[in-house]
């Protein structure tokens, strides 16, 4: 039984690593740095650290030498035996050898590529840039360092009784919040909390409470480190970056607008069953799913990452309908920042009609807020994106304009390509 | 920083004393103790355990093996030099020599005598027999060791895990208490929960948190040990033992209508200030007042143990404003079943017309109320009592008659001596 707080207590920062482990990042970006090494792996890509909450002033808050330390850190890092034999030999969504000879023998060599780091307006520049399969593998790291070097550079200052009470408070927060998801018959969560956890420890605890208390209603964790660790479920499909490179490639805007449907026939011929899981808001879901090619409609299911999430899963079902599927053979998964209300609710609108899972992330593993006086310890919207490929610039649109990146000209190109017309915004919560 | 959750998953029970020192007891037993080994030495009486909560089936839970194991250890116990060091040398109550030498000669070589124990319609009957200096010292250790084997007994069955959670939830549900009194303009509170704690180091977490968080509003603890390792101020005065055994000493009705007031006038000649605090309720409060000898009012204070709280209170008041004292000048004690709530009120009714303060016990530090699912770490109400002085039944009226002891003949007789007519039954929380 780990004690946190006198973990936090005890702990040189200096010797205790963040990151322990190259698999100490989200199942999904080991799939999709796969299927990268397979289909594009001479892409060039530039990576950056986004923090959207402007407030949060990291660059004042967090050492810029601790923050080297820790990035260096994960550059001496590489996958350890036990390491390579759990990818090697284990069962991944029910398969074996998700991970192929090839890209295991590749991945068992890997160090992460160097980064570029400076300081402006209070925050930190942090960009990485090289082949697309090396680069890529940074997201999840450098955005769980940050995360945590700014939980540490709080708790730095509390004394032990504070440390033991803050704990206590946000293990009771949690308990709570996971009594209340107890017993709800159907319901399917996985932990997607990796990116913005409060720390590994605390992550890890929060799994521990989830496995626990929910038995086989947790359905896992995307963090492979952890999964490994408690014998649990690794849990992911692809995320964002696929698309918005592919589109980045594109030379003509008929290339683009076909982007988004060649990754996922690239994956089509990579996986089947729950692996085959749709995210259609890259550039607007409505005019993804509209033009989408018959055979998206055989996939397994959607996943809602923007947008209101039930009004995506409407959509969602009545795209299943229209092409002829059952939606009730689907499955929505939400991961947009989620809670435990909305979780409850979403559940109770969709369970019945559709097959739901949810990918509960920050508000799993980063519910510090009203914990401190000051509040220095609420999670905030750090983002680690790719920003260009080949030298040409990326574009998310998202079916939440806030969520928007991309130089402004060529948001108005991928929108016009799109045809996505005005968007209603809202909130980022986290 | 102690981890209670480990410590408690950790331990070998057998090696690890309940009670680990003579001084883990309450500072007016010492107190008591000294008066009573300067005016009645040679009083033989009997101490023995009654569980008023009938529900909770002591021996069904209690290993009698691991209970004499404890029991066996405590009288093995004698004061250590650092103890003894601190009885002799420290201030209390801002007094120096607070404890004679030869009070201290005689309780540094003192052992606690036997005890006998055995089972009973699933409780356990434990006595102590022998003179009142030496058995008057059981009182708190075999209460702490029948609520700690109570605790320890549920606890044995959960999982790390489980543990872990109990604790964060309780330290969160002390510190929301806490949290509520904290800042409240004149608050005067004192731990005297060592009688019926959770555990040793429960109630020392929980004397942290009110340090922690009240201040100067926090004054003290009436636990000797805990005092003594975290420099706080030992607190207490006197109990019904006193008036209860000097009572049974009498030989007569007259005499036995004098015996509190001759306890009380025995305590005058050796205490001042902050320790001339009357306890009047032991044979009813509106008698003990109302032929009070006028010195008795020049006291310093009022201790309020049972019966409404508000209404003894008032009654207090309203005496010493008859007997032409200024109750702003004065103080009362509440020390009967407070929680935060109550705390609140009565400080709200009475500051500013009266001095006020609060002994508050088991409430803070064994609220382990609704903590498990089937509640099976709820305090309950355990009391070791003088049930004999010199052969004769001890009798306690108290200001409610679900508190009240003795034989019925006995508690006919008293209630008739000290005109106590019909009196309003309360629920004893704990």
């Amino acid at each position: 039984m780990v004690d946190i707080a006198t973990r936090v207590w005890n702990h040189k920062w200096k010797i205790d690593p963040i990151v322990r482990s190259l698999i100490d990042t989200d199942f999904y970006k080991l799939l999709m740095c796969q299927s990268v090494f397979r289909n594009k792996p001479d892409t060039k890509v530039t990576f950056s650290l986004i923090n959207r909450t402007k407030s949060v002033r990291l660059a004042e808050i967090v050492d810029e030498g601790e923050l080297r330390e820790q990035l260096d850190h994960i550059r001496s890092l590489s996958l350890s035996r036990g390491e390579s034999t759990w990818m090697r030999g284990n069962t991944f969504y029910g398969k074996r050898q998700m991970f192929t000879p090839e890209f295991m023998d590749w991945f068992e060599n890997l160090r992460l590529p160097p980064y570029h780091l400076e300081k402006r307006d209070g925050q930190y520049e942090l960009t990485f840039e090289g082949s697309w399969p090396e680069v890529m593998l940074w997201e999840i790291p450098a955005l769980a360092v940050l995360m945590e070097l700014r939980s540490r550079a709080v708790l730095n200052s509390l004394r032990k009784f504070e440390l033991q009470v803050l704990y206590a408070r946000a293990m009771t927060k949690l308990w709570e919040k996971v009594e209340r998801l107890r017993g709800v018959e159907g319901l399917r969560i996985a932990d997607f909390g990796t990116r913005r956890r409060h720390s590994f420890l605390w992550q890890d605890w929060c799994v521990q409470a989830m496995t626990e208390r929910l038995g086989d209603n947790f359905v896992g964790t995307s963090n492979c480190l952890i999964a490994k660790n408690r014998d649990l479920e690794a849990i992911g499909t692809n995320a964002h970056e696929l698309p918005m490179v592919y589109a980045a490639l594109a030379k003509t805007d008929d290339d683009l607008k076909q982007a988004p449907y060649e990754v996922l026939s690239d994956w089509h011929e990579e996986h089947d069953g729950n692996l085959r899981i749709i995210l259609p808001d890259t550039y607007g879901t409505k005019g993804f799913l509209d033009r989408a090619p018959d055979w998206l409609a055989g996939w397994t299911g959607i996943r809602i990452d923007s947008g209101d999430p039930a009004e995506g899963a409407e959509t969602a079902i009545n795209w299943w309908r229209d092409r002829g599927e059952d939606p009730k053979d689907k499955l929505i998964i939400f991961s947009d920042g989620l809670d435990e209300d909305k979780i409850l609710s979403l559940h109770k609108q969709f369970v019945g009609r559709v097959k739901v899972s949810f990918g509960w992330g920050t508000l799993l593993t980063n519910d510090f807020r009203d914990l401190t006086p000051d509040n220095s310890l609420a999670p905030f919207s750090l983002v680690c994106k790719a920003v260009a490929a080949n030298g040409t610039p990326t574009v998310k649109l998202s079916d939440n304009p806030r969520k928007a990146m991309g130089p402004k000209d060529q948001i108005e190109r991928y929108k016009r390509v799109f045809g996505v017309g005005k968007q209603e915004e809202m909130e980022v919560v986290v």
